[in-house]
């Protein structure tokens, strides 16, 4: 298979516990760098409530826009779990039970255990195929380009590694970051010179504030490491000259 | 002036260091509870990268559909921070040296050392209120109902303080959290039907995993707190006839 040099994705994050702020949301973090390293480049997450028209609006802008998208969140059996539902919407096909899904949590209960609520997590888009879940039993779906995970991160994080398979990435995004003891504004002019001379580069340039001391980390990102390496001599050329130390971090 | 029932916000993260998963947002978290105590919901969040069109159109999107937006980071002074330019072009304002802020910022550094890279965090767009920033000089700036503030987590919760009083909130929203020794589909029924008798209160329901222990958080949310306290008496009901622990967290 040819791979495309960008394949890009967007995460869709279903909770209203998101947004009140209750819960600091990590699922970001663990699917971005789990995606980075299969060669896909995250490039928009968006976070909605537990509401039918907003995810299946913003569902189907997002999976005609990027090459993947992940909803996470709202998958489980209590009455504010309408993301099978709505993503069935989504697609216009049927939301019905899952005959394997029904299987695998028939199993996964105790006899008499089984009751509407654990059966409720069978129903699916018609015909979804499943993300196994090797935690809690419960599988997540996914119908063409849409990959749906439940929310609680354990959890996310142990499905993550049997969806490896179904993605396919383009080069993979390599990365290196040097850390600085100074303050951005003291770098910006002579980062953005180099900027310039590399502009199919993306550089970052991070501020941060630890164990009492100010400092900088500047993310060079790339499909070619050797045009990482060449942004980074560069960038040490102008470190040096303005005698900044580096920071193992 | 009369209060609003419902008075909503979003929020654009802006920034590659989210998407790329190298950074875990936290900010999110810090202005939904600021907004929650003025009596602000949080409708919607996108995480964007530093791209001037992604920028423009979501805040032009977002800015007409919500009563606040507020915007993270982009306003250091490095080449990638592009959100004072981007917020002028989506107002069709000039994006140019703000006289006020240009002072403080001569001001917060010492004489010799107001280089460029610092006085590029001047420009902003055009007659922009400022909102101070007591940590580190460089101020945000307010546009109609958007109002953006910087990246770095401590900085920008130093500043949410001064800007209480530009937001007006609608009733506070109120919640309550009942958590419980139990898995989630042995109350889902019970729940559903808990929020079908209340309609108009938002209930949630969280399952998670903390020192070895499997548990779920309910959480009761409305403006009004005698009908939070009714719903709370009916889940207890339930609660209780199937004898199910409460837990302190």
């Amino acid at each position: 298979m040819n791979k495309k040099t960008k394949v890009n994705a967007s995460i869709l994050i279903i909770g209203n516990e998101i947004l009140s702020g209750r819960t600091q949301d990590t699922n970001t973090s663990t699917i971005a760098i789990w995606l980075n390293s299969l060669g896909v480049n995250v490039g928009e997450v968006r976070v909605i409530p537990d509401v039918e028209k907003m995810i299946v609006d913003n569902l189907n802008l997002l999976r005609s826009t990027y090459d993947y998208v992940f909803t996470t969140g709202g998958i489980g059996p209590t009455h504010d779990d309408i993301t099978a539902k709505s993503v069935s919407k989504a697609f216009g096909i049927k939301y019905e039970v899952h005959k394997e899904a029904f299987k695998i949590l028939e199993t996964y209960y105790q006899p008499g255990e089984f009751n509407d609520g654990r059966q409720k997590m069978a129903w699916m888009p018609e015909n979804a195929n499943l993300i196994l879940n090797p935690t809690s039993g419960a599988p997540g779906f996914n119908v063409e380009n849409v990959f749906s995970l439940p929310g609680v991160p354990s959890i996310l994080k142990s499905m993550l590694g049997g969806l490896t398979n179904s993605i396919v990435g383009g080069e993979p995004i390599k990365s290196l970051t040097i850390s600085l003891r100074t303050v951005e504004s003291e770098i910006a002019e002579s980062l953005t010179k180099v900027q310039n001379k590399n502009k199919d580069i993306e550089i970052g340039s991070y501020p941060f504030f630890h164990a009492g001391k100010l400092g900088v980390s500047i993310v060079i990102r790339s499909e070619n490491q050797n045009k990482i390496e060449k942004c980074k001599l560069q960038i040490l050329e102008f470190v040096n000259k303005k005698k900044i130390d580096l920071i193992d971090r």
